[in-house]
């Protein structure tokens, strides 16, 4: 499917700028950065602003809660490249700090814009509603949550305000925020200003000297593997990197964060690599290589099975958005995808490396028992049957993640997670974002109670827009993951029960469905997937003791903190 | 209703500390503090902490999202003195910047304690889970949103932090920050701590001379009235103020914010002062006194009518817990509370001012139109004839708040509203705070639809608990007071439509009314305030234009800044 990267479609001049007002001139931008969609709530100090958004090409999707837009921002800008959410002063904008330091967290460039009291408002510092201790108060707590800050308080710099902003969110994928005072919006400067593209170039020596290095280093590889990362999605180089790998034939591996990077079906695909947490073979796999290409990769700890990963620096070809390292030395100034592009380009010559049966996951038939009581990773394996090309899988935390990871992605980025920052209640809102980004794709969210009861409900927003995702709700009655970390009977990590499936009644729209055995759930999934009308939301009962293998032994590693 | 405030149970003092950890010593000054419950939902960096609170006294309310955990501690705090709420690092603590700085602005004594990883986890600073930007982020945020902050870094000063932080919290009523790591919760300092509680003394000079200066003003005073707001109640001074009032018969006027300082049916009450925005009598009498002691005043915008108060400052005596200020001259280092008692104690002479028939809201009695569409104002007419003694009222914004305050309300402190921060969606969780402060009230809410939709679910734990609030959603499918103070057909303004009196059965619990006529919310009402089994949930259409006096005064202020 074709990536609407935000890098594509910039222009690369652009005719001077004159007579837009400042709240003009940033619906403009975004728009030149691919941005078609906006998530939010209104309030006062932002409504002029809303007023000319409404009116403006960009779609604006109102949310029932601001964190929850700011999440499905996140989402859309994991797909879109860019992404922005819309909030009122304070009340507003402190509702999304969650959303989005997961958005910096894991690289998603989403772009903050907040209302604030007019400047002509601020003689005297009153006491005006939504304030909490200064005017800079939310500017200073987002200044911790961003990659580049602004408030647009002069004319004269407020073009050039917005163009470093929203560069900064594109070039280094992490989100970025936007003050503007409600007498500013209209303001229109008496300035002339011609807007460039980013444009951002490696240096033509560093990057040929480290490519020559790395051929170098392939040519001589008995087992190279490449393993690439969350960055490869942010930064569109899907294609870049499977074209390095079918040049030279090399096998590749994944990561929780960066599953999807290629369709899993592909013969060089190798499995998903977390350390001493992961599947054996594939660990193995990896850790034996003399030529690891990491490329984009995060090295957190879920994602690289809490730090049991055992990558040798001396093997290894670590790129990333911001370093290039290979074995002991750094090259500076090589920017990501130039360096995959030039490597593919040179078509490097490597020992090309068999898949050893038994590494990729065997494809298995799934044998429906239909009496038998549901399991989390039976449900994962009758729903492997179920997914195609065009869908796009959200997981939020815990065995969501876990046992999603099994799943077999056909796509390139249709598999979303926060699985570094691990923020619960991310699937539901992600959904949105994703809808809002792909309509004819078809969502499937696998989401923990505990999770769903945090931000489910912003299934009101899609089916106010008649989108219809497949809701998986995940059912054991509590935080699973904590009474697999904290063992005992602990009250607080029981939930409230909530009658999930009857949710469809409240919102005038889905359809609901109550499953406990494989047989109800195989019906349930097969007659969802058939109804593309609207959405569908299924009560999966599972017991409180069932957890993933990968679970079990995430727990035996974390629990050890506690 | 006698008021368990904080300030009243800490014992004078208190034997030295030995043999306790950090995580049993803060446990034991919060009960010290008068702290029965704490608010939150656990995650694997507080895990440890979690266990020690489900072993100690304190009662730990499980949420369903951490900002309506915040709301709720915030809810208890206004009732109780002091509230606290507990999380995991950064995805539960940056999901309560909202709450907590709500809690800043209108002056709300919230203990936020998060915890972290553990120091030795952070050697080489590893991308751990939940990690932003590096791991002093979320203490970077809360120094912008708490009064004070402080990470549990080193056992020799641990106690003393706590101490110190606490202290703020009770002294300054506003929020503040404690970090742990999870590695010093069950540490035990090897130090001898002896705790003093706190104890702040006025300037013993300073207060005769404020004091005696007032009671001249007084003896001279034609038409003297108390002006008497919110910080009245966080110090918990009503009473003072009261026997001030009846001391020397002077009337009291209360703000919005201040609502419910004094039993409404009391013969020294006036009414709520709003300048120009308010009741005009009540503007009259305020505005025509030649000594206004305003107690405990903030002086906001939404609280004094958008600035349209008049009160010349040559004709007030304004004390805060920050200040004292008669005329053009200031006191230092007053307290708000010995000033007002020891002005009481001197039992002042003044002119007894009489309050002329019109000022007070005359009591109608309602009698019923029950074929006729119901309104906001019949609404709350209808409800003013239920709600007893007993009863507290907490309003969340817009026209649930400018409706209630036409609620005449016979307790202390049994209306609450953040009628200052004015963030949508505070009312339902500071429902699940105000039950749990005081379980044997019956609590009654008023929010919007708008509001409902942000944090409506934490009906759950109101369930799940067996509470029997009566909640009342005024529902007319959108951000009403946006209708107002944006006039044209703006289709952010509009909600899905939800069919809120189906909750409960999602939620297995409680009962829904629909209701549209005044016959049908009359009934629904007697029925709720019969069925003290249960929570109730009153679904109430009301028409998109409808709205009361108040509001489309206010929206039409408000409307000339956007």
């Amino acid at each position: 499917m074709p990536r609407p990267h935000s890098s594509s479609p910039v222009p690369r001049s652009a005719p001077p700028v004159s007579g837009l007002s400042i709240g003009q001139y940033l619906i403009q931008r975004l728009q030149d950065h691919g941005l078609r969609d906006i998530f939010g709530i209104p309030g006062d100090y932002v409504l002029n602003f809303y007023g000319m958004l409404e009116k403006s090409p960009i779609n604006v999707v109102g949310c029932t809660r601001e964190d929850c837009a700011g999440f499905a921002a996140d989402a859309y800008a994991r797909i879109n490249g860019l992404g922005a959410v819309c909030v009122t002063y304070c009340v507003g904008g402190l509702s999304v700090c969650n959303s989005i330091a997961g958005a910096y967290a894991e690289k998603s460039a989403v772009v903050v814009i907040s209302g604030a009291p007019g400047l002509g408002e601020r003689v005297n510092d009153p006491l005006l509603h939504h304030k909490v201790r200064d005017f800079r108060t939310q500017y200073d707590v987002f200044d911790k949550l961003c990659a580049a800050v602004t408030e647009l308080i002069d004319p004269m710099t407020a073009f050039r305000e917005i163009d470093r902003v929203l560069e900064t969110a594109v070039r280094r994928k992490r989100p970025v925020y936007i003050e503007i005072p409600r007498d500013m919006v209209s303001v229109t400067p008496y300035i002339s200003h011609t807007w460039s593209p980013p444009e951002v170039a490696s240096d033509p020596q560093a990057l040929k000297e480290a490519v020559d290095e790395a051929v170098k280093w392939l040519a001589k590889a008995e087992r190279p593997v490449i393993l690439a990362d969350v960055e490869i999605h942010r930064f569109g180089l899907e294609d870049a990197v499977l074209k390095l790998a079918e040049s030279a034939k090399i096998p590749i591996a994944s990561t929780l964060l960066g599953k999807s990077v290629i369709n899993e079906t592909h013969p060089l695909y190798v499995g998903i690599y977390e350390g001493a947490m992961g599947r054996e073979e594939v660990t193995k796999f990896v850790e034996e290589s003399d030529c690891v290409l990491l490329l984009g990769a995060f090295m957190t700890d879920i994602n690289l099975g809490i730090f049991t990963a055992n990558l040798d620096v001396n093997r290894c070809i670590y790129v990333t958005s911001e370093q290039l390292r290979l074995r002991q030395h750094h090259y500076h100034g090589v920017v990501l995808g130039d360096f995959i592009r030039a490597l593919a380009d040179r078509k490097p010559k490597t020992r090309s490396r068999k898949i050893p049966a038994g590494v990729r996951v065997p494809k298995k038939k799934f044998v429906l028992d239909a009496p038998k009581p549901i399991t989390i990773m039976r449900m994962i394996a009758r729903l492997n049957e179920q997914i195609d090309e065009d869908t796009i899988v959200i997981a939020d935390i815990g065995d969501s993640l876990f046992g999603a990871s099994d799943l077999t992605i056909r796509g390139q980025t249709e598999f979303l997670s926060p699985a570094y920052y691990t923020s619960m209640g991310f699937s539901v809102p992600a959904a949105l974002g994703a809808n809002v980004a792909r309509p004819d794709s078809r969502v499937v969210v696998v989401c923990g109670d505990g999770a769903f009861q945090m931000t489910g409900m912003e299934l009101s927003t899609i089916v106010r827009r008649k989108y219809n995702p497949i809701i998986i709700i995940l059912d054991n009655k509590g935080y699973g993951t904590e009474r697999f970390l904290h063992p005992g009977e602990w009250e607080y990590n029981n939930i409230h029960p909530w009658r999930y499936s009857r949710l469809p009644e409240v919102l005038g729209g889905g359809r609901g469905y109550e499953v406990r055995t494989e047989g109800e759930f195989d019906a349930a999934l097969s007659e969802a997937w058939n109804d593309s009308s609207q959405m569908s939301l299924v009560q999966v009962h599972i017991g409180k003791d069932d957890s993933s293998q990968a679970l079990r032994r995430l727990a035996e590693r974390l629990g050890k903190k506690i």
